[in-house]
């Protein structure tokens, strides 16, 4: 009910503050039986970590995670399984001079008004940092998801104005440049547009793109539980994110129906002998997967830690200037990736369980 | 867990389909005190309702709602509040000639693989039908946010290719014209898209905009039940959303952080003795409303119950042309304006109670 | 979150006051595929029916229930089932007189603290009217247990000092007597107790026997929800109960743990090839069903709503003597007994669904 | 959904089995602002450690508890805390001889059907260590309350047949002697049952009292969610708990209206100018506390871990005997009296915050 839980059948709860002793999740309703190490889960927070190339952080955290129950010899024992990463690198000095002031753009001046206590050190619970363990317990959920079939990627396909070409899109590029960009002849212009941003001591915001493969018909629940609901709401809970989309998305605003409509043929090729002519709904049709991808887009807003100055105020309500020195990654959108995925993929394990619910 | 249920201390489920007995709702946790009659919940209603202009349904319902418990001479008792609208005009017989096709871009084929079972009659839970009890619903909240000084407000401004003009935005003009437009300008622009699309059998997406004013700094969980994110997950429930943004939304994808952030001043104009220069945040920051006015979008894709042919399955995996004869709205997105009011209602009203709780 | 709801994937919200309009509830999470009608309902409403013999209150309700939803061609959707009993018998009159007066052993005085609004009229939202819908959501369940093979039943065992004996214990005799017990041999002694007390006008408690048939083994979740806690908060949710015990119950405090232990031994004809020698602990081990009977007792008091007068105060804190004259039942364990049967099939419905879940 | 989790607004999930890695819970909902340190859990840690007298389990654990998260500077800051404490001593070798057989009376049978999975290391997420982390919880709880006046308390007042006497109640006794006993008389009567019972390898059930003082009226929700359910509820999901009972309890069954009521007559020394001439009722009333003190009780059945040769059945279904050898309490209920404890502040807790929303 405060806020530090997603999920009602697949439900992650986490804790923990960016300059605190360490981070926490507790993973529930994981079924009995999957295979299960935290090598599967270090593997992504090794693609969220800070400090990997010069446009990310350079904060250091090993982010190792820890499995401290819910497994026995290997295997999910059906039974909560807890996670932890210790914080090593928590230099709170770096935030000292600015203990007084409300960072615009950012919670500071929020939470204090929210709770009257201020945790000023890195933003405390409302920093990035806590998508660390999301990204642990997502490693859970695209196991889980694996098992089944299921697998959920993502790529980052704008930095402010410059966009990949869909018609080069490669996954296989993904893991190759420090963007996550599918395209590989666009990546020395993000690395060009970022040095800008970064010499200049701005950010720049980001598009990314989730694609998710596998899902059989079925998957989501009508009314307020739409699958596309509880993805919306999965995104826009990342930190920084302002916008989401499904299939088309914003642009179903301009089209006509005549042009919108997914059409449907009979194919024996096909799971349930029937093929989509298209696929502007996004894979979703009245909240339920129809087992074609679902795609859905996130707008990441740059980041407010920038080193140009700013007029803010202070906790006493004077007029100051702010100039952030800490370190901070000039595009948040690109680490923003695995956990988009990670996101991505606790609705859809949570929603796999919900499906099992719906006939006799 | 089905999906009928949202919200968590302010919370409604709802029950009922386009072509059954009846629609129902039972709305938990309203405080006790609140003066509230059936009539404060029918304005809405008659807004919501179809048949009022040529440009929706012909569908005729009386849409009379009745409230069935919850209230002691004309006080809310603090015990749930149950809603009930009879359905009158059941015209299930537009349907037998559909009952057996799936109709493209709605929920048949889902629902069909999903429970098993096919309510062919209008779309059956699946029909947007059941949006008038979250209008019900809505109007209670929208009665509880007004006595805490909130008010909640939409608009459309735009239809498939055409917009409204910012410049000229007025709130009085909304519900002068059949549209919710705010923007007098365009009704005539807008009337003659609609004959157009109309004429052709065809359907048109919109954009709407929800405005949120009068709510304190506060509002708002951390981490996953974001103001943002729930608000995101609301309006990405309503029938043929396809996309939501909060603030400058899909825009900060493109954004430099030196131009977006919103700076504060020291201002004792202000409730707390703080201005902000501008709103690209939409009013929330870190999940939490920051007190400025809380500004959203939403893409409403054109409806698929359109006149012109299209190639479909029926539930034997036939190949199938199908066109709709039903009374169907040229452009949803109308309809849509009280009912993402009603969503951002329900939202609001749930986290003022949850804000009751963060402190001591 | 108002304490409306019971269940989590077999879930029932209800509303209604005893003199209000009418009862409802929705029934959320019931499986498609299931056969139901009104009837399926109706019966034990009517075993719960007040004003059937001389021994229960002579209010007069048909207590007809009508679902409003959920149901295409006499089978579930998957969709809610919305239930509605109007109210006929109003007759709030009666409570005109103890408008002011908290009536002692009752709810007035805690929800006029809790509220600060009176529903005067026979304790509105607390008055046991409300098991009506506990009792029609109750018959769904039953419905869904029997398609399962599970059997719900209950039987009041003591009234008072008066105990029926167990050797006699004879199911088919339940139905046959006002009382719902078990023994014939001891029908006339209730009789003779029951008329004692109205002429006395005055109450007696009495003690229930629920005993749950063919659910399979592992239902039930771990630690906290465990079936029997579920069950415990679920019988003591019910008017008037003051203990619940499972298995020997609180006669466990009492004994050795080598008297007490169920042993097993390995019979290939039972279900699991085990045999369990006896059946102390109630048919739940760790709190999971391990395939025996479960067996749980539960203790009504005496309604507080004699003839008897006693002190009390008004709600201006003055000194009074109340004496109630309304229509009220000697002993409100003997409806209890349809109440406690739903209430139990409400919380193995819902462990039916979630033990779905423990496994890939 | 998978039974960790306890509370709505105050919520506990947990996590860690008896022979896992550690132990682990995130508290979420405790307000912001409340000062907390890890010896304030310490305390009933220690007070429920195994190994400290002869009288319980001889396995040795410091139980150290670290706060992770949600403290800055002494003082809760609204965000979850985090909670963590590592096992030491983890004796699996124990099990080892019994890791194929069912011991009878506990969860292994269940489990094994449940989940088809098998953690035979001391029950692992079934065994009483799991209450570890309930102690830690509750005693954050109970650090809220105090805050608010609210004082939880428990003793045991019976072991199989010996009792204590009600007359002697002495609240500062139940710190001085091994048995949380409340009646320096019965110490020795206790420790010679104990000593016989430990003897014979057998063990021995108890009965157990809380108390609860300083609850306001008007705590607890209407319907299902009483006050007395949930704490039935809570008291039902300790280890070995068979029944609970609220205030007068079981033997209400027995008792006749005009003896059961408690009168009220106006007292202006009291808090609201209403004094109650009895307590019948346990302090609750339509299952919302009355301002009265709060009592219940709950029979602990004796362990089945006996040295006692008991038949049972492998995972393989043969025949065998069965008898343990590891380090068992003979009386589980003494330790109970601070999980008792703890689970009572859990639920007061959770309804403290819930009672800030029933009015306007």
């Amino acid at each position: 009910m405060a806020g530090s839980r997603i999920g009602h059948l697949f439900s992650v709860t986490t804790c923990g503050e960016s300059h605190g002793p360490a981070l926490g999740a507790i993973v529930e309703g994981c079924p009995a039986g999957l295979p299960l190490s935290e090598a599967d889960l270090q593997r992504d927070l090794d693609r969220r970590r800070p400090g990997q190339s010069r446009f990310t952080t350079q904060r250091q955290e090993a982010d190792r995670v820890r499995i401290l129950s819910g497994l026995f010899e290997g295997v999910t024992t059906g039974t909560p399984i807890g996670l932890l990463i210790e914080n090593s690198d928590q230099r709170s000095r770096d935030y000292r001079d600015i203990q007084h002031l409300f960072r615009p753009g950012h919670a500071d001046y929020t939470y204090w008004h929210k709770y009257g206590i201020r945790d000023y050190r890195g933003g405390g619970r409302s920093s990035a940092r806590e998508t660390a363990m999301r990204v642990a317990a997502g490693g859970i959920a695209k196991r889980l998801l694996a098992h089944w079939g299921v697998e959920v990627r993502a790529a980052l396909i704008a930095m402010g104005e410059v966009e990949i070409d869909r018609k080069r899109w490669d996954w296989q590029e993904v893991e190759n440049n420090p963007f996550f960009a599918p395209d590989a002849a666009m990546v020395s212009h993000f690395t060009t547009l970022l040095e800008e941003v970064r010499q200049q001591g701005d950010s720049v915001g980001a598009l990314l793109e989730v694609e998710i493969n596998g899902v059989p018909v079925g998957w989501g629940e009508p009314v307020f539980d739409r699958l596309d609901a509880d993805l919306a709401k999965a995104m826009m809970s990342i930190n920084a994110v302002k916008g989401v989309e499904i299939g088309d998305g914003m642009a179903a605003a301009r089209a006509r129906g005549s042009q919108w409509v997914d059409e449907m043929v009979a194919d024996s090729t096909q799971n349930n002998g029937v093929a989509f002519l298209s696929n502007r709904a996004g894979g979703i049709l009245g909240g339920i997967s129809s087992g074609q991808s679902i795609i859905l887009r996130l707008a990441v807003k740059p980041t407010s830690s920038i080193m140009v100055p700013r007029r803010t105020v202070d906790i006493h309500g004077q007029d100051q200037i702010i100039q952030t020195r800490g370190r901070h990654d000039p595009c948040v959108g690109i680490r923003a990736v695995p956990v988009a995925e990670a996101m991505a993929a606790l609705v859809l394990a949570d929603h796999a369980l919900r499906a099992r619910l719906s006939r006799l």
